[in-house]
């Protein structure tokens, strides 16, 4: 079995849009409102997109959560965040219970800059155990690009992870769209929020000590952080960290979604293989194909497929087994069907 | 012969921070102040530190500059950052009177947040044509990590670029220390300003149009952007953007500041061998040796040494020509000896 732990519904209906635009347009009076999106417009969505995808690719399922550039939690205030939220976690809970056998559900949280992400206990709890879904996306910067909260390491944000833990739920730490126009989104925003977090876990270690059951999911091959390894444990073993195979990889995973054939090599190479999660983002950041192969960009499988250091065992635990581990709703999941 | 394109001056002797200090402790009445420092201690700084390293590594000669977090462009006005400059680039350059074989002076510049760069073309034109400096250090980001400047594709850098093209020299796009909590400094802040410059040149390639000869050197190995060569040539032809390859390669270049073989292959097998500069970031960011190997984290020789693909040519455009044409008056320099 094959699964991509990192999926958004980024083909959602033009109703979605109608929907946020709506929202947007009167972000002085938020109410919840409607979304005017059908059975047939969501099945049609998929079928052509991810579906299709997953079939030719030969990917079994998809973890599948709101699109993540759209979260825009700086747009508005929490209660913005809250009604747009539910919008979309209930959107995404639609595409699972049509498509059962190929997307399991991940949630999106209603942060707002500035706001205790207290405020998002009562979401991840709704979308857990009333919506199936069995992880969320948490994202470290919701001002789009300022950086104004704490790092993911203060106390701050805590009561997230209280809720995380007791729900046994892994965070994606995912950024959403930048609104700084030093950051373009998905080639520069996304993957400093990826390596950022990386390097506030080891500047403190209180953090997986207060929570040795809190589980990060870094995206994008976990920013730069496999490319310049070397450089962390280095920083690391300065700091007086024990080596990040003896540190931090009970707490931290990273995704696949690197896409060509050195970037995926040094990936494997460098992080332990009990911590890479099979994951293409599609269809997300990259939506081309590549000129030279006529295969889609962020169709991960073909690079981890020339990889021949790769052992059937290791094989097993990136595409099937870690993840199990990881989303242990999902694995409760598989078992029961 | 082996030029290293990224030293700093790390180990400068302890009256430099006595003056930083004195003059922090003053920011709202800035003066020039006086520095004290004796040639002893410049030389046994240099001695005991860079130059030892060089000749156990055997490299020949390094582009030296500021240390890049001292310069600390968030600090005070643009008076401090301007003393500050001054002061620190006429240290380099003391350094490089007493040592003319071994280093080559690059200069940092009396840049500060929401000040124009025009502010920085008269002591860029004192370094090149007064202390000999060859290069300069550019910072994207003075406010040192909330990046409420323009990204430097906007026309406010373009000052700066009109005297960097017209004295011939190339910046290496620098930031210094972060005072924001999220960044880390030399583990998160250093590559999210290597990357986001480097995909803001992909957003905009108006300002390669403007300046042609216009020349970026990206350290530390580029960020993530080798890592995620991919990604960026797939959202480049997404945006209609040419191949990478045929777009941006005549005016970025990037350093080999990467600490460990699978991150050194990605990067050699990734970037064209003409963008590539040797560099080891000595005295920097990982100063300590690698316990398995008992080798220093950052003689990045030893990753280049293994790397069986490189031919002798790819050697020395490495080592040597690519700096010549990047640095083109340190080529001068080198003839005229």
């Amino acid at each position: 079995m094959i699964i991509d732990i990192h999926g958004h519904y980024t083909t959602a209906p033009k109703g979605l849009d109608v929907y946020r635009k709506a929202q947007i347009d009167s972000l002085d009076n938020p109410t919840k409102g409607t979304i005017n999106v059908t059975d047939d417009e969501v099945r049609e969505s998929i079928e052509k997109g991810q579906l299709l995808q997953q079939k030719s690719r030969g990917t079994d399922i998809a973890l599948f959560s709101p699109r993540a550039g759209g979260m825009g939690h700086h747009i508005g205030d929490a209660r913005v965040s809250q009604y747009w939220s539910e919008t979309t976690n209930d959107l995404v809970h639609r595409v699972c219970t049509m498509f059962p056998d190929n997307f399991i559900g991940v949630c999106q949280l209603p942060q707002s800059p500035r706001v205790s992400p207290a405020n998002c206990r009562d979401e991840l709890e709704r979308c857990v155990t009333q919506l199936g879904c069995v992880g969320c996306n948490l994202n470290p910067d919701p001002s789009g690009g300022y950086w104004v909260d704490p790092p993911m390491t203060d106390r701050y944000w805590y009561p997230i992870y209280e809720k995380m833990v007791e729900l046994d739920v892994p965070a994606m730490i995912h950024v959403s769209a930048s609104c700084n126009p030093n950051f373009h989104g998905t080639g520069a925003h996304y993957l400093n929020g990826d390596l950022s977090v990386f390097m506030q876990c080891i500047v403190d270690p209180q953090l997986f000590k207060d929570f040795p059951t809190l589980r990060f999911v870094l995206p994008h091959g976990g920013g730069a952080v496999p490319y310049h390894w070397g450089r962390y444990r280095g920083i690391a073993l300065e700091m007086g960290r024990p080596e990040l195979t003896d540190f931090l990889m009970d707490n931290i995973w990273f995704d696949t979604c690197v896409y060509h054939q050195p970037g995926m090599e040094t990936l494997l190479r460098s992080v332990p293989i009990d911590n890479v999660l099979f994951a293409s983002e599609m269809i997300g950041a990259v939506r081309g194909k590549d000129p030279k192969t006529d295969r889609y960009f962020d169709d991960t499988l073909q690079y981890i497929d020339k990889l021949d250091f790769l052992s059937e065992s290791d094989r097993k635990k990136l595409f099937e087994d870690n993840a199990r581990r990881v989303y242990p709703r999902a694995d409760a999941r598989l078992k029961g069907k």
